[in-house]
């Protein structure tokens, strides 16, 4: 059973996973299946047996689930680091605190096609993967214990993906984690001062300046950011604000999927298919918060949602371990002009 | 010249270092060189010439700078993220703040043997490079305009390490990055409370629990985090209060080292040579500090220097950079077991 513990001086959480207890000699094994035969792939269509019930799934019309014929499909993470089935009771020993590893893990594979990553999709196949994460959170989000939900997608062996074949991850919390957190303060603040929202106005400077910009289409924004934390680092924004993901439907969702093809692909070719972890933001539910009473107020006025997508092309190495400070060794303004510059 | 740019939504800086700009296909070139023939490796004695003129340095009697006869040799970073020459001047950007690139990027070569790496290294070894650590950050501290010094090692390509020959980095900022800004008002906020330092406590649980203790000696401890945040993380310590590295000598810098050997050894054995970061926190100079007045109120009371060795045999993705909780898969307890189990 995994649990979160407390890490006093450093203000995060650190996730002892059991579930996937590691002994010194297992991290020597190469962890990336490649799967070079696909019919052992567990994520193949006809292995769906290989894999817990599927929890989700977009099927094509009078098939049965747990069987081949679907576009895009949930299931349970086989070695979850967080389950519903745990607690999600504080506690503590002697001074630390620790807290059950109460939450979901869920994994989405994006297409039923083997040989297809994310820089292949078609619009259609990318409005598949979205409509996962859209129906899959708000369905997380209907258990009150569940206070945040992060999806994120890890792109090449580099970037943490274990398996081959293209999926993302689902993991639902019963605490907002650092991040977001500091996300949501930050962004309450700036609003409590000016009655606007950050990242509106960070849409605003960048449309004005434009040399970061790599791309835009009616409804959203693509662009490297002013103090972007990783080389080539992309944003992928709605211009409009709009603090809940899960309302994308229709044209802004094809408009979405239009702009992640540009951002991916235009990496995948300036790059040379580098390995990236895709990271979506999205508002989280207005929850009791012992901690603050006022913690939510107004969220739907400054919380922006958005997507990071985060090339991992530069290691992060003791400095930022020991800091927190990143070293991007390409200006954003570089590596927009290399991105605008693709031709697809 | 590189610049530090804030990142308000996370509340932290990425330093944008234009001396190391990086075009696309930059990052698909191998950046760790070997040197098989060390003939032409830049840190080996009689190459003293193809690095910047050295800073500080242990050396045989009668040899002259620059020359052979060295134990251990600091010079400048040849490409620097932080130079003395830039501004430390605040500034703007539209709505972005921002701040010039001034402090030192400096490198220890740890060793004039090209084939010897930290397990290698023996308690006199191990003391001259701890002396260089703390030599150079007296010395640095001496810049009023400097307000931190990060001191790392980056061991083993995956580790972030560019240059086979074993050397250790130093860098000097004009502010408190935020992971030792988040120690130091944690361990403040704790002080103010209970009028104890925090890791005085941690030292007193875990010799009271014993099960993550990997080693000690009469001057140290080195035990696994009970809230590791990576699989195998080790911290040394030393046992009594000590907010000040730089006061280290004599039998404890002695003790340091033998600490060191055991930890590094342990973890070369069980792991099988696995990449690592270590990271000193020690207190930062007392310094004017606008934000808050109070910021430095009693830190030698509360602050407590410490080493930390972080192994890199788990790759972070999506989760981790996400949310800046991390999944650790081998529980402490585990960790310790094994570690101390190690037969040297």
């Amino acid at each position: 059973m995994s649990e979160l513990r407390y890490n006093y001086l450093k203000d995060t959480w650190a996730v002892i996973a059991e579930e996937r207890a590691r002994r010194p000699h297992d991290y020597s094994t190469h962890v990336y299946e490649e799967y070079g035969d696909k019919s052992k792939c567990p994520f193949e269509p006809g292995n769906e047996s290989k894999t817990p019930p599927e929890i989700f799934a977009i099927r094509e019309p009078g098939t049965a689930p747990n069987t081949p014929g679907w576009k895009v499909r949930v299931i349970p993470n086989k070695y979850p680091a967080f389950r519903i089935e745990n607690s999600d009771k504080a506690d503590f020993y002697y001074i630390y605190d620790k807290k059950g590893g109460f939450g979901a893990h869920e994994v989405v594979i994006d297409t039923p096609d083997h040989y297809k990553h994310i820089q292949d999709f078609s619009i259609e196949e990318l409005n598949y993967m979205y409509i996962a994460f859209r129906e899959r959170i708000k369905s997380l989000y209907q258990d009150l214990r569940i206070k945040y939900v992060q999806v994120f997608k890890n792109h090449g062996k580099d970037a943490g993906k274990s398996l081959v074949h293209s999926h993302s991850q689902i993991i639902a919390l019963s605490k907002i984690p650092k991040t977001p957190d500091t996300m949501i303060k930050q962004s309450r603040t700036y609003y409590q001062k000016k009655e606007r929202c950050y990242l509106c106005d960070e849409i605003k400077v960048e449309l004005l300046d434009g040399s970061r910009i790599v791309y835009e289409n009616d409804h959203y924004l693509v662009y490297c950011p002013y103090a972007s934390l990783y080389p080539f680092e992309v944003k992928i924004i709605p211009k409009e604000h709009s603090h809940d993901f899960t309302t994308v439907d229709g044209e802004a969702l094809d408009k979405l999927s239009d702009a992640t093809q540009q951002a991916v692909r235009r990496l995948h070719k300036s790059l040379v298919n580098p390995p990236f972890n895709m990271i979506l933001y999205t508002v989280p539910p207005i929850r009791d918060n012992p901690e603050d009473p006022n913690y939510f107020y107004h969220i739907e006025k400054h919380f922006h949602w958005h997507i990071e997508i985060l090339p991992r092309i530069a290691i992060h190495a003791g400095f930022e371990l020991g800091t927190d400070y990143f070293i991007n060794p390409t200006p954003p303004e570089d590596a927009a002009k290399f991105l605008r510059e693709v031709i697809l």
